[in-house]
């Protein structure tokens, strides 16, 4: 028998049952601070990029591009810019290259055409424009916007879209600008695989797909903390039947929500479409506490995984944190902040 | 001061440790027993559905096409049949009447032309397909069964979509088919104020909206758990430049996961898009736990109300639960369960 006062007995009843109860709580993690920090993160598409297959020359090529886009969004940044600008510039640079398969050098289509999407959303307002099917906008990108300011609609298709840019003004190409030799080949090498699929008598030859994505996307936080993201493409080589991936469907290809994080996705479209990757990884943020990192390793490595599909994903976190995740050989991918960090990679993952 | 022995003591501890950590661990509601049931849930359009404007025969009509379509689907399921066979003939009676926005009955764009659009999700694989911008296929939801079956992809667009189910042998149909008067004059009413709105010289007027949804969807869960949902629509009344609206877009318009639930939507779609509002009844359920009822009631009276969209949604949960959520004057809607349960409302909510 002990002699106690119940006072006491309370005391310890309140603190056991306080330590109990702290499991049940996820804390924030340290990396978790708020600053007034912003930053900016690109990828060029993920596939079978490996360091075998690429002259040093090429990979200067590669790295230079990557380079010069993410430095025009960052001066955007740091001279106060809007994130939607950075995003813009800076996806405007990766179109512009025939080196990805977006804006010049996108992909040909079965019928050897370049059928090009875009979207972008704004994570402060909920915001999206996107495009589907064109094939002589400039920058998809700008038709985006375009749609996303001045309609109440989201996405705008094929010729409709087309003309919707013309009458804003928008810079158009004739589809000799988006010609490249080399993407030109890859429809040929396509068509062969799939007339010898043909030959052998293989149905569903709207299956070949031929692993190369080069998809582009940025996702960009200003100093107001305001996040964007944005993602361009030609799509899939050889594709047939107006198919549409997605890079164009906002909450599968892109997505952006200031109380969470911002997304790009590049892959085979259709996983990610299945999966509303960008949408799930927001989700998972704010309906499961878990990390940027934990949520783009869950999609990435349990949600498309499971299903098959290949590609990767870069973001941003309301607290500048930038990461990416890919389950193919490779992604071209960069990032600069309000730290000093500027990094470009290739091949496997080492950062963020 | 107290005598008390140090047993007891702890006794109290455990007790108040445990029922103060009761308020982390949402329960399983009652409800939620996983039983074998079978349920089917339909909508044909929310709107400014008013009593008032409505005559007994008028409503009559309306409650016999739900009630026919029902019937349909709940026998397959009561057969043993599959929910993706269910929800595709529940949608064909709906797409063949004149009396919906989708297939026979269909809205005019701003052209004066027919665009159909459909989707259909299966929630045991989440394997998924859609049709976007097709005019001529009689019955849209049979062609994003077949996109979803025939190919690795998810979403097939304008005459690539056609010149698709052609070659498979989906029943086409002449323009005239799908041409309703009623329809006709609904377009030439909007093109009216928009003339209207052009004189007085005021922009945006893509910004017209007659808030007339008609759009048609069907979840059900068959005796093996599986759940399918599927939409089908003519869009929105005058859309130009190829808008493409939530309905054939996986995770806004419609969405399937065995683990949580099936949903389809209507309403002024962008909203639906932005908030990817199937996709994020399934999350909230999925991670942050919530019922059924209160993911509709959020996404509905939280996310879209918040954005200013409008709308509704229908849905079914793993347990065979049906509910449905709107927050417009009225939706065309209605279940059948294995538990005998037969309702078709129309105007306010009641049920279930």
């Amino acid at each position: 028998m002990l002699k106690i006062n119940l006072p006491y007995i309370f005391a310890i009843c309140l603190w056991i049952s306080f330590i109990s109860c702290q499991g049940n709580i996820k804390k924030e993690s340290p990396s978790k601070v708020k600053n007034t920090a912003f930053a900016i993160v690109i990828h060029g598409g993920a596939g079978t990029i490996k360091k075998e297959n690429m002259s040093d020359a090429q990979e200067t090529v590669y790295r230079d591009k990557l380079q010069e886009a993410l430095d025009v969004g960052f001066d955007i940044l740091n001279q106060g810019g809007s994130a939607e600008k950075a995003v813009q510039k800076t996806i405007n640079i990766l179109e512009d290259s025939p080196l990805f398969n977006a804006g010049k050098g996108a992909v040909f289509n079965s019928a050897g055409q370049q059928e090009m999407d875009a979207s972008i959303m704004d994570g402060n307002t909920l915001n999206a424009g996107a495009v589907a099917g064109v094939k002589h906008i400039k920058n998809p990108i700008n038709a985006a916007i375009l749609v996303k300011d001045s309609t109440r609609h989201v996405l705008l298709s094929g010729k409709g879209a087309e003309d919707f840019a013309k009458l804003h003004g928008l810079k158009m190409e004739d589809t000799t600008y988006f010609y490249t030799e080399k993407r030109f080949q890859s429809l040929l090498k396509a068509q062969g695989k799939e007339q010898a699929l043909l030959e052998k008598n293989i149905k569903n030859i709207e299956l070949i797909d031929n692993h190369q994505y080069g998809t582009v996307g940025c996702v960009a936080m200003d100093k107001n903390g305001n996040i964007v993201a944005g993602t361009s493409t030609g799509g899939m080589t050889n594709k047939k039947y107006g198919r549409i991936g997605d890079s164009p469907i906002i909450g599968a290809g892109t997505y952006a929500n200031n109380q969470t994080c911002g997304v790009s996705a590049t892959g085979t479209g259709e996983f990610f479409m299945r999966t509303l990757a960008a949408h799930q990884v927001s989700n998972l943020m704010q309906f499961k506490n878990l990390g940027l990192k934990e949520a783009l390793a869950q999609v990435i490595h349990t949600d498309i995984d499971t299903l098959g599909g290949t590609g990767g994903l870069i973001a941003l976190d309301k607290y500048g944190n930038v990461a990416w995740d890919f389950n193919t050989e490779g992604m071209y991918r960069g990032y600069r902040n309000a730290n000093g960090k500027n990094i470009i990679e290739i091949y496997k993952i080492k950062h963020p």
